[in-house]
């Protein structure tokens, strides 16, 4: 049990510093923000989604506020990302693969943390997706963007796969940190095959769901 | 009493599948969003006005995730609209039709879940019109849009006016349902006459509050 | 200690007046709003700090739900930004000053109201800091624009000094509202000059953080 715990909060911890990186590497190509605006977009990216999963769960204050390790994590992604990120694929390639590592291991925590709290299936699921794409989703709609949620296709759906994967692996007692493991690589694999090959969910007649955004 | 809250959730799951249709809807003139993307802004605009004030009441998990009614009709509302949005009206009305309808219910059903929470009336009201306001408000703010309630004069005002009329009503002793449906009627009144006649509150001098926006 | 609750009310209650007088004036100075959505912004721009605060610290419903005197506030110094706005000088040098003497006054209550509800001084001094940037946060995200925490060096940085500041105050035993004028004080003048010399953190290789928006 304690063990499980422990292996869990490392996850969580390393899905907060990946999301820290590509929040801050997104604040870095926004090109108007200082160091002070890529810490606080890295770090909030690395924490939104958390929050939201605490202040719907009522699990308040957010564990990121009574546990001084996620801040600390986070703060040092986004200080990384500015110090270094310049020495990064220009191309969006690697802020795509931290995006997806970090939306793999919060919809998985997200959704096991819910269930620990008492939550049914359901909503638990639910509540993984949201963990997994709620920083992303606060990050773009701070910087104006419609979020990846909306526009892209499969982002929203291996969350979902991922945390209904890990409560089903839940639900038939599977060992915690394997059931973990393997929804969260089943949810990366979806949206790496997603954004790669430029995969996207069925469109409503004469629209162009993955058309380019002017001043993108 | 039961009888009564059985007739407010049958209003509260009105206001939510008039919301999810509108807000697919609204995802569907965006032109940008695949399946994915309208179903997520549907449903988003369906439960956030709801989730909003259950968080602000501390009524935590929001009922949309204790009850799983709310999901099932805010999807069946966001399906519908993706699979015949391309047959409805191409001009605004019925949009805003459908959001005249959300706003009257949710602000409504807001108020009086407010008062039963033990809220006092000012604070209720208050509540109720941010319920009926809230999703909207959302879906404006991720599609990167000046909210109706900021922009439109006749918005927030009739969504203050019909949750003022339920609290009054329930102050004054009158059966639950007749006071919320009288109260929400005059919301939608005041509402449809607003967009209709495009009735706008005082401006201040120089502005110009009904220009469209560039864009729009 | 009823008299420094009641001195840190009247703290609280300026930085509600200033803040509402702060986003009324820039949703006249936006062009496109009525008076109901100048008094809306206002009012959102006084009361989401604190909403945004007491949500995190799990105190619900807000304290501005509670008490009446807050909205009575807040409404009243939007309203006297709708009436009086178009005399003040058109240079956004009023509405910096304003801003920052808001931003001033929540970190310092913000953060004594975390320690109240028995926070540890870095979740005290972050939550501080948050209450201060979180309306003018939101003001900004709702009119689409990339926010002051974000743009702007010292915006962020005299938050966390004046929180800080009032922590460390609260931990020395230095009388509260002594402790709350000098920790405001000392905010205040950091962001004072922040603007007023046009001082930035240090921005990455490459950028221009202080270049103007297009359309601003």
């Amino acid at each position: 049990m304690a063990a499980s715990h422990v292996s869990l909060l490392v996850l969580d911890l390393a899905g907060t510093f990946v999301f820290a990186l590509n929040g801050a590497l997104t604040a870095l190509r926004a090109e108007r923000l200082d160091i002070v605006g890529v810490l606080v977009l890295g770090m909030f990216t690395a924490i939104g989604g958390g929050i939201v999963r605490d202040v719907l769960l009522g699990s308040l204050p957010p564990a990121t506020f009574s546990d001084w390790r996620y801040l600390l994590v986070a703060a040092s992604g986004a200080l990384l990302a500015f110090l270094f990120g310049d020495r990064l694929d220009p191309a969006s390639f690697s802020i795509n693969v931290l995006d997806a590592m970090g939306l793999s291991l919060f919809a998985v925590t997200g959704a096991l943390k819910a269930l620990d709290l008492g939550m049914s299936p359901l909503p638990a699921i639910l509540l993984g997706a949201i963990t997994g794409v709620g920083g992303g989703t606060l990050r773009d709609v701070i910087l104006g963007r419609v979020p990846s949620v909306l526009s892209s296709g499969l982002y929203a759906i291996p969350a979902l796969v991922g945390a209904a994967a890990v409560v089903t692996a839940h639900e038939l007692g599977v060992q915690a940190l394997t059931g973990a493991l393997l929804a969260a690589a089943l949810c990366f694999v979806i949206r790496v095959i997603g954004f790669r090959y430029d995969v996207n969910a069925p469109a409503p007649r004469g629209a162009c769901p993955s058309s380019p955004r002017a001043g993108d």
